[in-house]
């Protein structure tokens, strides 16, 4: 069946089942974005493959709405579909919802699967229903009975997440939640994210591809855990450990049977952007919502020392690891084909090699000029580019290991830069470099210093889609907040906290010509105290040298290069010892540093 | 009866109706801070007149929750009376609501006067009132019973505001705003801000001081709009004109039972943000509330061509009175004893000389030295302070005249100033010049741009306890939204459009020691296109010379320094005309440019 007979197959199951526009987003029960193949929905029915997606389909309109990242791969991968692509930019109501509101008539029927998407999302399709005299059914998994072939949920073991890694045991990471509760009166805790629940139980599982996760759910109580996931995949030792601890492992698909006997006059805490619609409306009525980021998704933002000290041993592994791979590139570039498969295999493989490397912390991107313009491409057989000595390459990876998670991206010049490349390298940069060195008050959000990662791109008239930077997990989810670093002050309700580690990764977009983004990951950290309070600043942790035959140095401060001087001189410093004598040669000519003389006569 | 008096009377009122909490905001029914007599509860009860607060009064506790605007004014205003001063510090719920959460007790009632605090506020009030097993008894107005002598509404007389002032009349108005109505399919829309009405209506009032309202609601229908005022108040002529517009006049009060008869089965647009928890309360359920914005305060945010022309004349008026009062100043320091009152009163005698000035658009602020550090700082005379040629001056002041609404803030020196006093001013004007100089893509919203005014003063670990900017009404209230420049997300919920106008208005704060604030008045206008978008910029509109004897140049980049003598070019060239010989020669000299020799070599 090919993707044609798929969108008609939908059609005329909704048409049987007198729906009006049946609405899927990319995600999971746990409202993840990085899917196992048994909720990858859409790539079944369109083979888009992008992270971030709403289809809509009604009885004459196909339309995906997307974001900024994924509008480019998505004309291309639906071509020939007849789906239109749309593009969220950034609304609240992403798009679709107006697009119903506008399209429907009254008394339509709405369709969706409540266990796919988020109460906050579901709230505002009501409100949207109510205003519009339209009709929702929030329980219409139509897709299992037409994907006979569905693939099943993974089964892969959980693991234990060591102390000397984690920093602390799971009792008192238990106790201090509790303790939290205890302080605001809340009975019960929902935790839908396995993110949350991994962090608290110090334990890993291999359900998804790219993040360490058992797919879980979890209730939390004074006296009791329940924690609802695959039996099978928890080792004994671990079960045991758990049993003293007064946690109980029920099956997964009980959590929403559970959470519909939870006691009336009781409070539960519920965060609304990652609890699904269909669970939120097992609750019964009568217990007092609290709605607020989780506990756990609070706590395990702030890195402990011990997690920061294990986050500078990933740093140098990475960094040695992106080094060798350069130096291997520039090495064989011209003497062998390459295209941005093999190259990307080679970066993987390196990677690999690094200890206490647990996987990729997402699907590696290795994009050759055009390609480079599409912020999320990856290369896959039907795209592969040959790789030429003209342009730039663009790569953005990222590992986990047990001591944390990378993610860094890097341009590079292969052959003769244009002016044009340079320019957009250079602002590119500057924003890169002003974001790092931000020097802020305490309780500032990340929505307040996005500009400074733009302003250099702004006075030209450039600008990219996508958000400054995101949070980053610990040998979790590459993407975890609750901070960030984006202009949509509603996707980063929390502010910084020395700890905290977020990524600066400005870009530049140009379609079908290049793109251009340089990333590295910045840990906060208390600045100074002052009569007008408590400042923070970032440290950069992220080791690897940035490409300066892409940098017209006319278009830097003094405080720019200052800055990029002395981020060479730490790299060098720290990587050399784990170079052989070619590679530190190498690399102390990449990391030389730039001289303006304009600047210093 | 004295505060002390008056506060134990209402805290007996309390115990007689087993009341154990009291919350009293600053506010009127139309969620103003600029309040008729008749409104200034807190200030009958304790004399705090600013204009940002909430009191809450229990059996054993007085609080007064304000921002940092007001603390210094707050504690010295209310010593000896035994309130705490608290510091709202930018919390959603304002402080208030986390103490009554804490220190109130399971059945504990709350009273407030529902006429008085915004439906936003109320829902979150309500929220802690659930999670806490309290009761709200939103109907309690205690005031009017104790409060005898409580002077009564004023009966000022509206009048016409000219199309030639407004460049639109007043049906090509309403026709815009149904049609959005329409477009939206909304039924009615209930607007509960004066200034909304004045705008639709083309009419302005004189029932405040600061502020050409006439008090009044209005609900919009396709057909009809109803205006509740006092008919007194309205002349004939207008009655008239509004007679064969379908505008139909009613009692003021009548507003929550006219309100409460709504059809159900409709659609009403209500702002949460401007519309009080009574007003709220009476629309009858069966309903469909529509919460957003209102229409006329989107379209009035952004000025016509006519209004843009006006207020390039105001600019003129207002750069020209204040140029001349600066000069006298200078001219008569230390030849006659000067207070900030006296002072003040040059000022304003100024002001109101200058062609169609309708009043102050505020309290006009002269504050020396220590004062200056209390941003809202208003003399009297029991804080009146000589002036003396030592520290510096700052005035804070504006005007309303036909053609727009003016507001400006300049810090002179009065003696030699310290380095210290140069260091703050500098680093205050660097934020103000970098806003001004902002360049950012269409769609940007003010809380992107705060920390450009903010960046220098960051970078020395200081910083300004208030918000950057804020819109400014067209002959309406000096204040006035949806817009502004501000860390608070939730405060701009607009983003910055072409015709918009906004304050940009940095400072800084030694408290004891002495403040600094420059501000001018800004018009965003398009920039250019490019293949990213639509850029916008901003146009600085205010008119006056910046006291560059405080300037330390080596603190600022060659941009800035253009940016100042460019504008000291144009303040030159464009107020000469209006002053005489004298004057002029002294305006050249205080225009004339910075040259840093570093930055010239």
């Amino acid at each position: 069946m090919n993707y044609k007979e798929r969108l008609a197959l939908i059609r005329s199951a909704l048409k049987n089942r007198k729906i009006d526009a049946f609405i899927i987003p990319n995600s999971d029960p746990h409202l993840g974005t990085n899917l196992v193949a048994h909720w990858r929905i859409i790539e079944w029915i369109s083979g888009f493959t992008g992270s971030a997606g709403t289809l809509v389909i009604t009885k004459d309109f196909y339309g995906l709405w997307t974001d900024s990242r994924y509008l480019i791969q998505a004309e291309y991968q639906l071509r020939g579909l007849g789906i239109s692509v749309l593009n969220i930019a950034g609304s609240e109501n992403q798009g679709w919802m107006e697009w119903l509101s506008k399209n429907l008539e009254k008394g339509n029927r709405i369709a969706i699967d409540g266990r796919i998407m988020s109460i906050s999302q579901f709230k505002r399709l009501e409100n949207l229903v109510n205003e519009n005299n339209l009709t929702i059914n929030f329980e219409s998994d139509l897709i299992s009975e037409l994907w006979t072939d569905r693939p099943v949920l993974p089964d892969k073991k959980a693991f234990n997440h060591e102390v000397k890694y984690s920093g602390r045991d799971r009792l008192s990471k238990i106790n201090e939640v509790r303790k939290e509760m205890h302080d605001s009166a809340i009975d019960y805790q929902l935790l839908a994210s396995p993110d949350d629940i991994m962090w608290l139980l110090n334990i890993r599982g291999g359900d998804l591809e790219f993040s360490p996760l058992l797919l879980s759910f979890a209730i939390l109580s004074d006296d009791q855990i329940l924690l609802f996931a695959d039996e099978n995949k928890i080792p004994l030792s671990i079960a045991h450990e758990f049993d003293k601890l007064g946690i109980v492992i029920l099956p997964y698909e009980e959590i929403y049977s559970v959470l519909s006997a939870i006691e009336t006059d009781t409070s539960l805490l519920v965060s609304p952007t990652t609890t699904s619609a269909m669970l939120y409306r097992s609750i019964p009525e009568g217990v007092r919502l609290i709605e607020d980021l989780t506990i756990p998704a609070k706590l395990k933002a702030v890195k402990n020392e011990v997690e920061i000290e294990g986050l500078s041993k990933c740093m140098l592994r990475d960094g040695t690891a992106l080094t060798k791979f350069f130096y291997n590139l520039e090495k064989i570039k011209g003497s062998q084909p390459l295209t941005e498969i093999t190259v990307t295999t080679i970066l993987n493989r390196i990677r690999a090699q690094q200890e206490n490397f647990v996987g990729l912390s997402f699907s590696s991107i290795v994009a050759y000029n055009a390609h480079a313009a599409l912020p999320h491409y990856s290369a896959v057989p039907d795209t592969d580019a040959d790789i030429n000595p003209v342009g730039i390459l663009l790569t953005d990876s990222g590992s986990h290991y047990f001591e944390g998670t990378t993610d860094i991206t890097r341009t590079i010049c292969l052959g003769e830069p244009t002016d044009l490349l340079k320019k957009d390298f250079t602002l590119v940069l500057k924003g890169m470099i002003n974001l790092a060195l931000a020097k802020f008050p305490s309780g500032t959000y990340g929505y307040q210093l996005d500009i400074l990662a733009r302003k250099a791109l702004w006075e030209n008239g450039f600008n990219y889609g996508h958000g400054t930077g995101h949070g980053v997990g610990f040998c979790l989810n590459v993407h975890e907040g609750p901070h960030g670093i984006s202009p949509l002050a509603g996707t980063v309700r929390y502010p910084l906290q020395p700890g905290m580690v977020v990524t600066d990764e400005p870009g530049i977009y140009r379609q079908g010509l290049h793109g251009i983004r340089t990333e590295n990951m910045l840990l906060c950290v208390e600045d100074e105290v002052t009569e007008f309070g408590n400042f923070l600043k970032f440290n950069t942790l992220s080791l690897c040298y940035i490409d300066t035959s892409l940098v017209d140095i006319s278009l830097l401060e003094k405080s720019e290069i200052n800055w990029l001087n002395n981020y060479h001189t730490v790299v060098y410093e720290k990587l050399s010892p784990y170079l052989d004598e070619d590679e530190k040669q190498w690399l102390r000519i990449k990391t030389s540093p730039l001289i303006n003389p304009a600047l210093n006569t």
